[in-house]
């Protein structure tokens, strides 16, 4: 059977329908308006959906977070004014019909890489994004590993060092505060004493400036930290991370990796991949919540 | 059915028959002797076992690490010389005909924590131990979590902050090397400048010393760190802590709890208990890992 992948970001709106191949066959986007209520913004969805679900299991939906899995709501996401404990769930099950569940962002397009990306056919996938923040998906035996309270993965508030900086309650010495993009940048603009964000860090470190060689190794060596420290805890067969920050910066997963096979037990065993999914990862992996076998 | 369960410990080697309810219903307990080899030492165990195979649906056995659940074998146990790559499953099998599974004893006791202990009826446990070491176990499902190489709640190694000490290859600023008995005996024996080992910096703690305070107050902190990194990972529903240094100093525990509840996201929902089975939890655990309705 189909399923059906809804993709809710801040700035878009985007709904397909998944094959069993985990393949798109028909698609849909609309613009988040912030005019709009969180119906209003959805209803194009659910017309695309109701006009799409013959044959198809069931809804998933990935969404960014804070959000209560288990409960099917938006919580307080700092990307969706307007949408706080709204139960999107519900919403489209009264629309359509259709059993729906729903995930963060992180998560679902981990589940795509797992299943249908680098890591497919591995029992157990760590997957890390590196952008503006620091998300992760636990996929253990095919499933999305939620945790009791919706937090496993939320790997941005890991413990990698001492520093004392701190944003947003964030825990100082977290690995979002220290690996991020935003982490990159905020440094890099204390550093040089005017404003540089991650991409020209990035920039400099190519060009062999010092500081920037600093800040890079800095934040990879705290990801590879943060990667040991998830080692210790389930020790998966393989970490696949994605990201900006990580995808168009070959060399700071290069760092990453070189670090990381100086901290875990066995350094020939340790298999970080690149993701390889695309713009659709999230899109398609929200569908993969769904079991195609069962019929809603 | 029944299950065996085996321990091997450093100084002596037990076996039990435990019943469908957990319950040891006969055992035996041997010297572990350096003079001998690891089969003349086991030997008494097999003939128990055979003793009592009627009825049985494999054995178990809870071991000191490193070594390889997946191979069966014991690797370089510190505590276990003379028993290096010794394949303790296929000497059982050989032996007794019964199937055999092999895991450390932290994953053993913490089976039985999580299984009939205070985790009973919890879909997933992360059981600690605090002793001269640190050692875990994650059950999920029911199950132990080996990880891809066994390493999985192997949580010793896990960094929780920047200290530079470092032993026998363990990653400096690692939660063993900070929150273990042994680490602080160590940083004790540095502070006084005279050797203290952990029982009496807890004495001195009680009398209101100020430099035990302070350093039961960063191992407690520091083991704090280690719990919130695990909840940012997989989120456990349930946290339970054994081992000697945490047993038999309550208040160091309500110290980890207070610091734990300042890093994690849901500080009302943290639930960290105290181990309830007592010295048979490694021997009762390792029988489970043998599922009782299936016969060899």
């Amino acid at each position: 059977m189909n399923r059906i992948g809804v993709d809710i970001g801040g700035t878009s709106l985007r709904a397909a329908v998944v094959d069993e191949n985990g393949k798109i066959t028909d698609r849909t986007e609309t613009v988040n308006r912030k005019d709009l209520t969180p119906t209003e913004n959805l209803k194009p969805l659910a017309d695309f959906i109701n006009a799409h679900k013959e044959n198809a299991a069931g809804i998933g939906i990935g969404c960014p977070g804070p959000l209560d899995p288990f409960d099917g709501r938006i919580l307080n996401a700092p990307n969706l004014p307007g949408w706080e404990n709204f139960k999107v769930t519900d919403y489209f099950e009264d629309q359509t019909g259709l059993h729906t569940e729903l995930t963060n962002d992180a998560n679902a397009a981990g589940l795509a890489e797992a299943l249908a990306g680098a890591g497919k056919g591995q029992d157990s996938v760590y997957f890390l994004t590196v952008s503006t923040g620091v998300g992760g998906a636990f996929v253990y035996k095919g499933e999305i590993v939620n945790g009791a309270n919706g937090l496993a993965a939320e790997v941005h508030n890991m413990f990698v060092n001492e520093d004392t900086y701190t944003h947003r309650g964030m825990n100082p010495g977290g690995l979002e505060l220290q690996s991020s993009g935003t982490a990159i940048g905020r440094i890099a603009t204390e550093d040089y004493g005017r404003p540089v964000d991650a991409r020209e860090v990035f920039d400099l470190y190519r060009e062999g400036d010092e500081t920037a060689v600093r800040i890079v190794n800095d934040a990879a060596r705290n990801l590879a930290r943060g990667i040991e420290n998830i080692v210790c805890v389930v020790d998966p067969a393989m970490f696949i991370i994605g990201g900006s920050v990580a995808l168009k910066n070959p060399e700071f997963l290069d760092l990453v990796r070189e670090y990381a096979k100086q901290y875990v037990f066995f350094p020939d065993r340790l298999d970080i991949e690149t993701a390889r999914f695309g713009g659709d990862a999230g899109l398609t992996g929200a569908a993969m919540l769904i079991n195609p076998d069962v019929k809603a």
